[in-house]
């Protein structure tokens, strides 16, 4: 049965019952804020559920041990990600734009003063609790990585893109568009970007990853300049 | 005096005396160890005395506290990074071939097992011990950009490569080499890469970033690629 349908019975007479989804969602959301503000050790779960508005008892029900509450407050994330990235909402975009709005949510994603917290979190912690940073990278990184490159795949089915292995590819271009950002956040260094600044960056990486830095191969190479090893390009071997 | 001359001049009679900078890089070499297997905290400088093999007063007078010590085993390194990679090392190397060297030797320095502990360490103590984090990002992370955005903005002075931001195109050609090869073991969920897969990543990297990876541009624009946004190219607007 469906939310709503949950709420329009109940709505005469009882007061409206939330679905478990729904309070799996809340309770994420609390876990998450705690996981932030006390790390892993020192987060509360009497206080994750206090926050959520839920029992103990409900909260054991859903999510019966911390480790699987750290791994709700990533999942919940990235499906949200995955909903705003999926096929249907990137519509009839060409490769250009379409690889621009995924990199653009993709920063969103990752550049947050949050997740990269969450990030320092499963790396601080990985010798401690190794389920921690395992989760994190199975169920964000790998989860994200896959999805990025089944898009460049496609591309390069239909004939738009040629990349030999668009896994790996997809791999590079993620760490074009967040490692120095991320990092200068992670080391205490830099300010988090702003969303124009992600937005800018995604479009210069889409650039960068599609077009090549290399100057004025076209006039080198009449016919084509894909195969841009230096056996194949004059351009390539003029000396530094 | 050089090492050599004092070498020389002691041949006789005494015992040849070590000069400063070596028994520095002897600290430096035994306070690596001592960090990676102890973390920052538990390193113990009287260890690392020992294992040095000098005093803890020659120690304490080269080196004067933990914080330096742990700054000294990470610019030692970096260091000899950048005496293998400087401009005469490079040599007359077309500049794919070059870019090809340079990032092969960035990752064997950071895709290694010594430097993804060190910086890990640096990440889960950045709250604790900010200056451990500043160190690592200054004198690692800032001094090897600047030589690669360096050796990019000499490329585009010369007419061979094109980037509007060389500095920012530094970031995002570490970011393709190294981001996703240093997380997964970071998350202990990958191998090591092996020197045969840091090359073939380098080659692939550059091959990426000097010729993007859009299929055909040369034919569908005969007088140039470059400038491959959506609007200049036709072949980008294609639909996804």
């Amino acid at each position: 049965m469906s939310e709503v349908e949950v709420t329009a019975k109940r709505a005469r007479g009882r007061p409206p019952v939330r679905s478990d989804a729904d309070t799996r969602h809340l309770i994420a959301d609390a876990a998450h804020a705690e996981f932030l503000a006390r790390g892993f050790v020192g987060a509360c779960v009497d206080d994750i559920a206090k926050s959520a508005g839920v029992s103990k008892k409900t909260l054991y029900r859903l999510i019966p041990t911390k480790a699987e509450l750290f791994r709700a407050s990533v999942t919940d994330r990235i499906t949200r990600y995955m909903l705003a990235t999926d096929e249907g909402s990137l519509g009839s975009h060409d490769v250009a734009a379409a690889l621009e709005r995924l990199l653009t949510e993709f920063g969103n994603l990752t550049l947050s003063a949050d997740t990269i917290a969450i990030q320092r979190l499963a790396i601080a912690e990985a010798d401690r609790f190794p389920e921690l940073a395992a989760s994190f990278y199975a169920d964000a990184i790998q989860v994200t990585q896959a999805a990025l490159a089944k898009f460049l795949a496609k591309q390069c089915a239909r004939g738009a893109l040629e990349l030999d292995d668009p896994y790996a590819a997809a791999g590079m271009l993620r760490g074009m568009m967040i490692m120095e950002p991320q990092r200068s956040v992670m080391f205490g260094r830099g300010a988090l970007l702003t969303p124009a600044e992600i937005a800018d960056r995604a479009r210069t990486c889409v650039r960068l990853f599609l077009g090549g830095c290399l100057k004025d191969r076209g006039k080198a190479i009449p016919g084509g300049v894909r195969t841009s090893t230096p056996e194949a390009n004059p351009e390539l071997r003029s000396g530094v």
